[in-house]
């Protein structure tokens, strides 16, 4: 990896997802909150200087839902279709839990190119789950021929923000399953400032699905925590799943390395090497709402194994200096 | 020069200006268009992954002037003081012209690190000029103790949207003259869809100086025209000025180099090529308001002269693909 560090400015949430037609395809979240962009390049380095290309855009505010604060999209490509997964708010403002007001919504393309049109991309609504309260962050896990949904919630009846959930779908935008519990904030490093599990990811190795998130406010407490079953286990059953006491990342605060977390994984271009996708901060000084300071950047950089086949992510890279 | 093309993503206007601590400071504008950011490094590519700092933010929406719409900040070392430079609207609704209703701004930080905090930057207030009427894009030339104010500003008694003028200055937020009109919209290329003559940007060489400006509509119509003076000539005195009636740089539709301008010049890190920096679009099928399309991608490239001493800019650069 001779990647710069950080990959790519201001965008925060980020996900890469790489593809048969030999290139990578990156989203997250943009600092004005309106909008999702697509770009692609067949280098992780190339995507620092590609293109986008938006493929939806809010719906004007006051118009209901979808219409503010669109949070952390995720593509990903199941039975030939293109998906894309994001959270939503129809105000930002906070509801009885004081909580924001994000629900989860689906869009398909159903052309070879995710990036050919805006037209091309077609709204299938909100992802309904048995609650009615702030959701976000949700991604999906395919085995065999059964599709998983995993995101975050709250529940008024647990303490804090979010927790995480697993429930089996349908098809790709619609649960049926009941959601099983799999993860609340509990330990010191979850609940720091704010009680919160968030940003799920899955990565399958080694016979087991490691499932990262994140933990704690999004400031230099923010963190990532992680889950392991193993890749034959009723993924449905809370039991299956073994959460370890500490953080599998975090804070390197003597070097400026601010609350890294909302990650996702990819792999490198000759295949060999796993690829941890963060984001993190650069300083703490925010004035103002943390929430619009468009300063969280992307980092991407690899990791490796213990003996064990359990990932080991390290601390986070130093900034390139030039 | 072997950067990417674009350099850095959904950067319009671009600013870099070249200081004696061994820096690039870039800025430009946000597509929030909600604030002023800086960044620097040591090389032009680092740029691209220069984390940036807040160092002013627009006043809150409805309060008044510098409220909305923050476009082309420029940042100049003037007399041992950082400037920025940058146009700001108290509402985005039209005036009675039919224009945005922007004026020129001034900031000041007697701090010799212009990113050490946002408490270093001081408002200056409003440059005022003897038309009270839509202006933008200003840039200063300064020649041996006196400093010039070059700016693009509405003419209500003159056909298009702005002209582009000089003064001379009194002190870095001061005029102390008359303005003078050295370019209005004239020409065909100048007046695609609309009358605009803007982005003013200075390079000194060969014994004059070579005032760049971008015309036209901001789609692919948008082109960069040229004006040149003799290094010692009048300033104030239009005639000192000779307008050329052909573009300079344009698109080049066959390869989605669309709508290049706004530019500015810096030079090589060894010191020996000069840069062009300008913005670019790569699409024209622009759903929508395009200011409010983030896609305008900020380029870097390196230009050279003709035998007579004059700048020969080319096309723009092939994008990178990779």
């Amino acid at each position: 990896m001779t990647n710069y560090a950080p990959l790519i400015i201001q965008r925060a949430d980020p996900f890469i997802y790489r593809h048969s037609d030999g290139y990578y395809y990156f989203t997250a979240s943009v600092p004005a909150y309106n909008r999702i962009e697509l770009r692609r390049s067949k280098t992780i380095a190339g995507l620092a200087h590609a293109m986008p290309r938006t493929i939806w855009r809010k719906h004007e505010s006051n118009s209901g839902e979808e219409s503010e604060l669109i949070w952390a999209p995720e593509i990903h490509f199941i039975n030939n279709a293109w998906y894309i997964y994001f959270a939503a708010a129809e105000t930002t403002a906070f509801d009885d839990n004081g909580m924001f007001q994000h629900r989860m919504f689906a869009l398909e393309c159903l052309n070879d190119d995710p990036m050919r049109s805006e037209e091309d991309w077609v709204e299938k609504g909100q992802i309904k789950t048995p609650m009615s309260t702030f959701a976000l962050d949700a991604t999906v896990l395919q085995r065999a021929d059964q599709l998983y949904y995993i995101w975050a919630q709250k529940d008024p009846e647990i303490f804090g923000n979010t927790n995480l959930y697993i429930a089996e779908m349908s098809n790709p935008w619609t649960l049926k399953s009941v959601p099983t519990l799999l993860s609340k904030p509990e330990f010191e490093w979850e609940t720091r400032i704010f009680a919160v599990n968030e940003g799920p990811a899955i990565l399958h190795r080694n016979g087991r699905y490691f499932l990262t998130y994140s933990g704690s406010a999004t400031d230099e407490n923010y963190c990532m925590g992680m889950l392991i079953a193993d890749e034959n286990a009723d993924l449905l059953d809370a039991n299956s799943w073994h959460k370890l006491s500490q953080p599998v990342f975090q804070s390197d605060v003597a070097h400026h390395l601010l609350g890294p977390g909302h990650n996702s994984f990819t792999v490198s271009e000759d295949g060999q090497t796993d690829l941890l996708v963060y984001h993190i901060r650069n300083y703490s000084d925010i004035k103002g709402d943390p929430l619009y300071d468009p300063n969280r950047h992307t980092m991407v950089q690899a990791f490796d194994y213990d003996e064990s086949g359990v990932p080991v992510f390290g601390k986070p890279v130093r900034f390139t200096e030039e």
